[in-house]
């Protein structure tokens, strides 16, 4: 592919684009439904597609947790299928009018969600984004380009092949769901280069991927780096909700980016509240690493280094500090975090609202673990990605975050005097 | 100013950024207050100062219509006064929860409104904007850069110096308002790679220098190219409220980006409707440039080339189209216009749903002048910019355009399953 094809593409996509916004919703509806019977009538050739892919995978010696996240089963098309006929049963956000006003001179203005047009969505080795992205473009009026890791190339080609197909068979132009199917990374960066076609760039995966795409692109990442999350137990936190929040927040799940690497604890509870937790937390298999003052209560516990509070670890490390105040947790939080999620246990209805004023997070809880920062979690109805940079989203972003505003205004024959 | 400078004065407006950020609004009430009162006290510095930079521009030979915009008399210092005062007066946007909800689970989910942080603000020979795009900021909670022309200079200096005076009396920091105070392009350059550090470009001005601004940055840039805007005369739209709107939005300030630049008309009413309008535009003082069809119908018209259809006159010149249908007059919209404002005179209810969903702009009207198309006009209160890319903002940019949104989430004590 030169870049000549590439723009070609990019130009063919931003057309399709155009004609899925005008869309209406149930025609949208019938070509997610027609989307989700393809997948479940076609899986012996998506197993199939599939299995070159594995054995091309264990050829190369790839880890068992990579071959996992390629691997689709029955059950994982099953579940692709759902994931879909869930999107289509979301409230289409186009053409909402979110508000609207009357200005002295009559005019009525209002402001209605429109698609953003053409997403470009890049992603690591799991299929099943394949689908679940495709979706959530089609539902919000947009076209999407799709770029899936390579070890998944056949799987990919597949699944987009026959999302392609429902498209047209719903009257829709198969190519608002294109997929960049080399792995050539020249094309890639091509493609980043069509800022005047691509609208958004959206790249899921590890901290080197994101990089690289920002560096490459002329087109808005909307992209996190980290999610160094902390929890901050207050002076006069429940004990028991500090203990099963940060429980939770580590040890649930911690290789994702909303589990807690940084605890803070205030002088004044931490005497009480370390032992115990930290006694908790071995037995759950967690290391700790403390500050001089952990240290001092729990002495064998491992010394943090400065670059400790700087790490995202996605295992089951923990780093620990104890803060002389709210100030302090806070001043901690914006200079070490990333902008993700932080959550503060308090009974302080003060410290709660200074903590969710004042920390500069995307998710900022109050008494809750700092796991419930995901689309779904919060009622999004879908994910299609997170953001801990402010322009356009900042945290989790669903089927509303592929929408802009547009102004539009009902008058009666206004001139401006 | 070496790249090192440039990093620091970055860094130090976003520590600021963040002071202001947290800072309540009676605390900046009180600076916009004092920053308008030092404008009044120190009108003869700035009218010493701006006295400096007319008479190196009256000897550079610039054009009276850029001196114009340049001088500072009396009557602007008061203006620029005012308008801090006015800027002061509308709702502080910061910490405003725009919409919650409640999960199954208890947990209350909200979107506050926040700052986004350090905006560079880039714009041409007015000075005025600085303290225009210095009141919006601090309001916001945000720290600004400013980069004004060079012609102006020694006046900028005098004015952001004196509200940054402002800012310290009211007990905020100085650096939250920072002017670059260099000519040198290599300077705004370095400052345009800071994208750790600032969140935001805004550059007010022409179309090259928006180029060019756009080319460096390596920070997001919300911007319009140009205004491109057209109204479309329905066939069974209301003759008198045709011509009132397409005579007021061509004719009433040509040299705006919200001016109409192509008339667009239904070959139904183009004979009956263009020989008078096209009369009174002419008596206007307005060139006509037109379709074949146009021209059959008035036949001293000039024809328009294929150039026309994407050219912004900013001037008494029009392009006039005969258009077959409401199709062909969106298909002409969304693929000659800008993105920026079009308009529609109908009586027809399904054809104005119909041009508001599926014209592809920043502001779409019915029945209404594209005049209508500005901050002021629609009620934001203020405007610091429009934009015609979709992400982000979309449209004319008012204080809220200027804050991002987090979750803010209140538990009592959920943990996730």
């Amino acid at each position: 592919m030169n870049k000549n094809d590439v723009t070609d593409r990019a130009r063919r996509a931003k057309k399709a684009g155009l004609i899925v916004g005008a869309a209406g919703t149930a025609k949208k509806d019938q070509a997610l439904r027609s989307m989700a019977d393809s997948l479940m009538e076609q899986r012996t050739a998506i197993m199939k597609a599939n299995a070159v892919d594995m054995e091309n995978a264990r050829a190369q010696g790839l880890p068992a947790a990579f071959l996992d996240r390629l691997a689709i089963t029955e059950k994982t098309i099953k579940s692709m299928a759902d994931s879909i006929l869930e999107v289509r049963a979301l409230r289409d956000p186009v053409g909402e009018i979110i508000r609207a006003w009357t200005r002295p001179n009559g005019l009525l203005v209002g402001r209605m969600r429109i698609p953003l047009g053409v997403i470009l969505m890049i992603y690591e080795s799991r299929p099943n984004v394949t689908a679940d992205a495709s979706a959530l473009c089609i539902k919000s009026g947009n076209a999407v380009i799709l770029k899936g890791g390579s070890e998944a190339l056949h799987s990919n080609r597949a699944i987009a092949g026959l999302l392609s197909d429902a498209l047209e068979r719903a009257s829709l132009p198969r190519e608002a769901i294109q997929l960049i199917d080399t792995p050539d990374k020249d094309v890639l960066y091509d493609f980043l280069k069509q800022d005047e076609l691509i609208d958004l760039v959206i790249p899921r995966g590890g901290e080197g991927l994101i990089r690289a795409v920002a560096e490459h692109s002329r087109i808005p990442v909307l992209k996190h780096y980290k999610g160094i999350c902390h929890v901050f137990v207050d002076a006069d936190a429940d004990p028991a909700m500090a203990e099963s929040i940060c429980f939770n927040a580590k040890v649930q799940r911690p290789g994702v980016c909303n589990a807690m690497e940084t605890l803070l604890v205030h002088k004044d509870s931490a005497a009480e509240f370390l032992p115990a937790m930290i006694d908790r937390y071995r037995k759950a298999g967690v290391e700790i690493r403390g500050c001089e003052k952990t240290v001092h209560i729990v002495p064998d516990v491992r010394r943090a280094t400065e670059e400790d509070w700087f790490t995202e670890y996605l295992d089951l490390i923990l780093s620990v500090r104890v803060v002389d105040s709210l100030d302090q947790a806070i001043e901690h939080i914006n200079h070490y975090g990333s902008h993700h999620t932080d959550s503060i246990v308090t009974k302080n209805v003060g410290n709660s609202m200074r903590f969710l004023r004042e920390v500069d997070s995307s998710t900022v809880l109050v008494n809750a673990s700092t796991r419930f920062s995901d689309g779904f979690q919060l009622g999004l109805g879908a994910e299609i990605g997170i953001s801990t940079s402010k322009l356009h989203a900042f945290g989790p972003m669903g089927l509303e975050e592929l929408t802009a505003q547009k102004f539009v205004i009902m008058g009666n024959g206004q001139i401006r005097e």
